[in-house]
């Protein structure tokens, strides 16, 4: 049964219920994947709004999402405790009755068996009472089902989805049954792109392509800073997927102003953009670490499937390390110091002997709080690439505190190992 | 210059600004951990917003907040992009015009000459301009300072905070500024004990305590699962710092049921606790790692000052590396495999001898996804731990996908060298 016209939803909104996610008990995945979701769906998106356990509280959030919004998706609420009101007070915003639905209590009966637990309380119950018009969603991977309830509010049409607030049970429920729905609720959908920069700060790279950014039609452009690096993002909105992609124009004009500092045009990050060009060479990667402690090492290990172009890692956190392991020459660490660009190039060198690697990259730096001089303050870093017969080493200074400091020399690690290899085969193409 | 009565701030909100959320691209830590932090301040909070980068909505988000709370938390929009508007519009919500602050321009100059930048684009200047009566918060991991206002809406006393929206420049500022200014204006506290365990289920520890948790009063006790451990809360709400902590009979008492699980009455994490044991006795470490990848060394290097214990770790990602640099022996590789309880007694003999350390941890396992087989299934991991004249070694199975195998064993490495270094103690002691 069906209150509202099957008008499009264009403009949607995200409200989380949870007293555990106002404490910080818990950071608001469902937030971000939700948003995800309704990005690729084509719906815009202006508020998330997080509320506790309050009815008053809800009622109030809900009224106001569904004066602004078509589509309201809220998560959490939904279980058997007397704090888990969301259910009847949807019912009463959307003007329906609360009744039992049969088939959702057949289905925790069912769920209960399946545990060989028989002791079901009471309150498990009141997860079967649904809003009168409500199109019930089944919950297969826990107890309490979902509702897509239609409903006008001033005389709109409005749909709210209701999902349990466990990651789990809400990402399988808005798959199996709120994607469907609301893929035959949109007409348009966004296609992205992502170009991905280092080298440049965000606010010079958005001089360079302020006439771009501000053209603002259709595809858009907009600028987000990440940590040590700059990100653009090329949107097209589109009314069916068939639509040409006229992406590629303004991409090219960014690569024709910016190309130097672009790592990436595409998803993945700086290390997985380096494994895929080593294992397309068939070549390996050894890593020397002083102040990032094995972080470039760790970061690089993430990446599912590295075994191919990964040999191992040295931390060379101590002196003697350096010395005895990689074979640092003693006098060099007595005349420029550690943190050097002679130390960091010989540790390169005897990484690379060590592991035996194409390329091997060492780090050695100042990551604070302690240790900074006048001459050598924290922050500074010596990042050095080896490979047969030669090597390349980069200084950077960075300022933050220790967690960006090591952070930022990994991804620079990264950086130069790519800028290394890339230049080398252009050098060879030349030759 | 103060336009506000001091009044006590009871009810906090956080808004956080960014198109970004709004999309999904990035998940909204920075309100769980503004919400912890406005916990432990004892001050509630019964709303999360989050807006994009729309004047009008923005605007009207601030408004909204300023009428039902004492406090809103802001962050986000303080950047150089003619997007970052948050400064402006909450300047303009508390009825202040913007006037260009001098120290934090010189900030900005000082921040770009460290760089060594001397392209400072226009727009860079743009976050010295700050509202009138504004305490300016300097921005000490990037160039946005962050400002705290006082004003009155509605004939009541408000204050907004406004914070940069990347975490690390987030949570050092509020760290180093607003938190000090918001203990001044909290009349509550909440005084609270971190009880953390190791080797026992979230749901069996609950269920050893459920009695005084069920009890809930002041102190109340609330448990919360993270990865791979457990921890409880004892929480006692306080009118001032001298009230009597009455929280010691509590802990007393988990104590006297779970001891043998806690690792730390506290806050320390299990790495700086290992950190403190050694340093106390003089001692030294080292790590061999294979399906880490470096994850124990990086994560023992986040701590500060800890090159008084820590000389060095190698990762032996490939076998060769096990053989060549940890003189594992081949046999035993070829006969038990790598993931076996020899290999990893043999690795962290190994590494004892190679960074001539007192201990030395190796940890050796499948993080998947791929990998595994019916013998050695994903999660398989061994750790040992060596020391003079012995070691130990530890094999468990750890559910859950490659970052969960990978962490869940960094904090069981860090375990296995405390129990061990405990149990020699107390050994010699009986001795």
């Amino acid at each position: 049964m069906r209150t509202a016209e099957q008008s499009s939803i264009h403009i949607g909104e995200i409200l989380c219920v949870g007293t555990e996610l106002l404490l910080g008990q818990i950071t608001n995945t469902n937030a971000s994947w939700l948003a995800r979701q309704l990005t690729l769906l084509g719906i815009s998106s202006y508020y998330q709004t997080v509320v506790g356990d309050n009815p008053d509280r809800m009622r109030q959030a809900m009224r106001v999402a569904a004066d602004r919004s078509d589509l309201i998706v809220i998560t959490g609420g939904l279980g058997p405790t007397a704090d888990d009101l969301t259910m009847a007070i949807a019912a009463e915003v959307a003007g329906q009755p609360l009744i039992e639905h049969a088939p959702s209590r057949a289905a925790i009966a069912d769920f209960f068996q399946r545990l060989n637990r028989t002791n079901i309380t009471e309150n498990n119950w009141k997860q079967a009472m649904m809003p009168r018009d409500g199109l019930i969603m089944p919950n297969n991977n826990g107890t309490a089902p979902g509702a897509i309830i239609e409903f006008e509010f001033n005389g709109r049409p409005k749909v709210m989805i209701l999902l349990p607030g466990p990651p789990s049970e809400m990402t399988l429920m808005f798959q199996e049954a709120a994607a469907p729905y609301l893929e035959k609720r949109t007409s348009t959908r966004f296609r992205h792109h992502f170009v991905r920069l280092i080298g440049i700060g965000e606010s010079a790279a958005e001089t360079q392509l302020k006439d771009l950014i501000d053209r603002q039609e259709n595809p858009t452009l907009a600028p987000y800073a990440s940590e040590g690096e700059v990100m653009f993002r090329v949107t097209q909105l589109v009314h069916s997927d068939a639509e040409l992609d006229n992406t590629a124009e303004l991409i090219e004009e960014i690569k024709s102003r910016m190309g130097e500092y672009i790592y990436e045009i595409g998803t993945r990050s700086m290390p997985a953009v380096v494994k895929d060009l080593l294992n397309e060479r068939h070549l390996t990667i050894s890593f020397a670490e002083s102040c990032t402690a094995g972080l470039v090492s760790s970061t690089f290990g993430e990446l599912p499937g590295v075994s191919n172009v990964f040999k191992g890692a040295l931390v060379a956190y101590d002196n003697d390390v350096k010395i005895n392991q990689l074979h640092v020459d003693s006098a060099s660490l007595e005349q420029f110091g550690a943190v050097s660009e002679a130390v960091a190039s010989a540790m390169a060198t005897g990484c690379r002997d060590v592991f035996k690697t194409d390329y091997a990259v060492a780090v050695t730096g100042i990551a604070g709080p302690e240790g900074g001089t006048p001459e050598k303050p924290v922050g500074l870093v010596y990042l050095a690439v080896a490979y047969e017969g030669g090597f390349s080493v980069r200084k950077i200074q960075i300022p933050g505190n220790r967690a960006r400091v090591r952070n930022v020399s990994a991804l620079n690690a990264f950086d130069l190992v790519r800028k290394t290899l890339l230049a080398r085969e252009d050098g060879q193409h030349q030759s």
